[in-house]
């Protein structure tokens, strides 16, 4: 299977590049830039895990959401300098729906095809449901509710004290997992993983993470320009297009390194790529966003559509009440998936 | 107590039958018809129990629910034939929030009074827990929310797209129970209720249950028939009935079966029958009907009225917090009761 | 510290009486009562915490609730007769999210900057989270969305019937935990606190108590009548003011009390002080009020605003995901303050 992707980087990186030259039509440079994306996930997954057998599975699954996320906010920058604000808050919407039921759907479903139960930090589990109900249902319900009944520019300056708290208290959270209360909460089987061996030392995961990931941000670029054309040729909805598919291939690093870690029983990881990442679109890469944005002719406040926000909401109480138990299974997984299937038929409709 | 209800059930049917040849005044047939289906649901509860000492507590409360369901399903499918879409909705509703509120309401209440503590299966209450959030806050609150800015036509197309997703996970569940993860969550005391002596043998209490079904179903038309009339001279609007009415005496058989299990401190069957007889009519007999509304000239799409829509999602939010915990006394009952007496004003009033 | 306190009484019960005879500036006579208050709660907070060590944690709480919410109580009552009804709701949504943010906030944080980890009774946290379920989002919710389509006099009945029941539970809630059930969940550690010695006697204690809550609620009086001016020199809105000053000083009792409780490791009290207090609000306070407002010229309907709807609503989701594990530290404290922040920028710019 790594030979494959090998092939297929080999391949479509500078098919990509030759294709973006001459223009190819979009639909082949979306299957093209879509198969490339997904390979580059693969070796950047391979990647993270090795990393993660060094530093710990905190760490390391800190250090995927990073990278995974870092792709989505450079995309998103060059979005917000376009004036495309409502493109820039659906794929964020995207990316929160995909992490928390695409990402940790399959991951339960395909780690669950495997083993019969499987679990978690229950402590973990805990701390991420409390952030994702304040970054979520605090930070951007208020929001969008007391905007109803203010102008624009109370709005805007709602949205940037929002952010700027937000912004503190993901470090805050950093500060507190990673210093005061490093260790204090985890759980026994987790020390075990340090005898494993990594595929790829040290030094050399660092930098296949790295080149896979301007890799990813080059080819990403490439996909994005072709999704209005591929749009109106499958008549998908510039919704659609934000929310579902921008979020499945902006986040399919993250899918692979968590099915790949769900399947070897590394719960811990798994959980924290879905969940950790989600918490850090919600309360570090959306309100970065919004204080960016401010350098821009369009600003951006922190106001999704009703549906967008709804989506999120419900999205947050399912996969609390799924994860809470520290506990998962296949039927967990299906649920989950079959959350993000029905938000994208409505997506798709809409 | 057993005969008194023999002689209701003896003198109640012919009655009946009767008074519906004879067109007897709505309110006699009221009082006829609701004592006759009481009646008939305290043998289903007695058949039930016996079968639920035979068969274990989980196919038990699965037995219980559908034939509970059996009957309101029959019902609705008459009324959509007759394009009543907006009376089946309120008795779907009704049947979430009496299942959820009165029916465990009442089953916690009771059996509190007898026993301080009462425990059942926290890996059920967690697996129920996420079921409702799938089924009312994810499934219901998206297609209204969605319903919005969507057209009809578009609106059916998630209805029944959800519907079908629905159906599907509610059989995986099903699945997932009963054959992957069968006994892999059971609790240590379920296994003892096999010692009991059942008060009827096996098929004696399938013909019983088969029977009171039928005659319940029967009555049960010939009660439908009396809410308007009744609902006139009593001045109760369309909506209340459908919510509060019909729920009431279309789950008595949940009632006397839930409250007498929870008398004999077998708190397991008690919520499986109320809280899985909410998850098989929100997540199976729900969609079914919006698949079968299609045959009919008025289709049904799963868009509730808001305030039933929010009745729902707050007796779920709170029936889990009382539940999650695997422990119930008469406090935690009578809290779901004064909920239900809350929204039973607020639908009187509306 | 206990003697600048001391001081402050002295001097700050005779400078508001002075003040309010030679009517001084509204900017002084806010900074004197302010302070008083201040001084006042601590010694409040002293002498509850003496009974509290005689009576045993679970009585202790309960008497500071109702020591803090009295002064609360007649101020409402107070701002009823003049028909304030706004700003008696906007001051019931303060004291709320004060309670469950401010106060627990302040708790879990000052207190997790002293201790690593600290516990309260798992049990108690499910319980109010039952009832914070139950009074928020059931009793506040209802009425909003079921007036939407009634008319005034019908949400009037309705707010009416909710708040008897809301009363009935509230007392049923009491006798539970005080007769049927006392003792029943304690968590084991508490009966160690009986060794404490109280700094004062019982006496002492109850008429340090009365003669501060006397005072407290002759400051709070002439506090309430300089925020209009104050309110207006420094820019802030009725709402703003309702919510968020008059909660901060309203509830400065809770906050000493709570934080001194927290910083020695007595989380059973904290808790109950933020969360019991809260429910008192929530349960008693406010449908109190609801009744009483019926013999004045304009009665009070339990609707709130939607801002201030929603707000308590995420308040109370956000707190039960913190406090149901029976657990905190002091990042739990800071997403707390962090989301009251949030929740006053919004006040006040709205």
């Amino acid at each position: 299977m790594g030979k494959v992707f090998a092939i297929m980087i080999a391949a479509g990186v500078p098919l990509t590049i030759a294709g973006s030259l001459l223009h190819w039509p979009s639909v082949v440079m979306f299957v093209i830039c879509s198969a490339t994306v997904i390979a580059l996930s693969s070796y950047m997954g391979r990647a993270t895990e090795s990393l993660a057998i060094v530093v710990g599975p905190r760490v390391g699954g800190l250090l995927n959401a990073t990278f995974g996320n870092a792709v989505e906010l450079i995309i998103s920058i060059f979005a917000l300098k376009a004036g495309l604000v409502g493109v820039v808050l659906a794929s964020l919407t995207g990316s929160v729906l995909g992490n928390l039921l695409l990402v940790a759907g399959l991951s339960f479903f395909m780690g669950g095809l495997k083993f019969k139960r499987q679990t978690f930090s229950v402590h973990d589990a805990r701390h991420n449901s409390a952030l994702l109900i304040f970054a979520v249902v605090v930070g951007f319900v208020i929001p969008e509710i007391f905007s109803m009944s203010m102008t624009e520019a109370k709005t805007l300056n709602l949205s940037i004290g929002i952010s700027i708290v937000m912004i503190a208290i993901y470090l805050a959270g950093l500060f507190f997992k990673l210093v005061t209360h490093r260790g204090v909460y985890a759980s026994e089987g987790n020390e075990t993983h340090h005898e494993e061996v990594p595929e790829w030392g040290k030094n050399k995961a660092i930098l296949i993470l790295l080149a896979a990931t301007a890799a990813v941000a080059y080819v990403a670029e490439s996909l994005v320009h072709t999704f209005e054309a591929v749009g109106e040729q499958f008549g998908w909805s510039e919704l659609f297009i934000g929310v579902i598919i921008v979020a499945i291939v902006g986040n399919a690093a993250e899918h692979a390194s968590a099915i790949l870690m769900a399947m070897k029983n590394k719960m811990d990881i798994a959980v924290e790529i879905a969940i950790g990442s989600t918490l850090q679109v919600a309360m570090f890469v959306a309100p970065v966003l919004v204080l960016i944005s401010l350098l821009f002719p369009t600003p951006m406040p922190l106001v999704f559509t009703i549906p967008e926000l709804v989506s999120m909401i419900t999205a947050v109480f399912l996969a609390i009440s799924i994860s809470n138990d520290g506990e998962t299974n296949w039927f967990e997984g299906l649920t989950l998936l079959a959350a993000y299937f029905i938000m994208g038929i409505g997506f798709y409709l809409l």
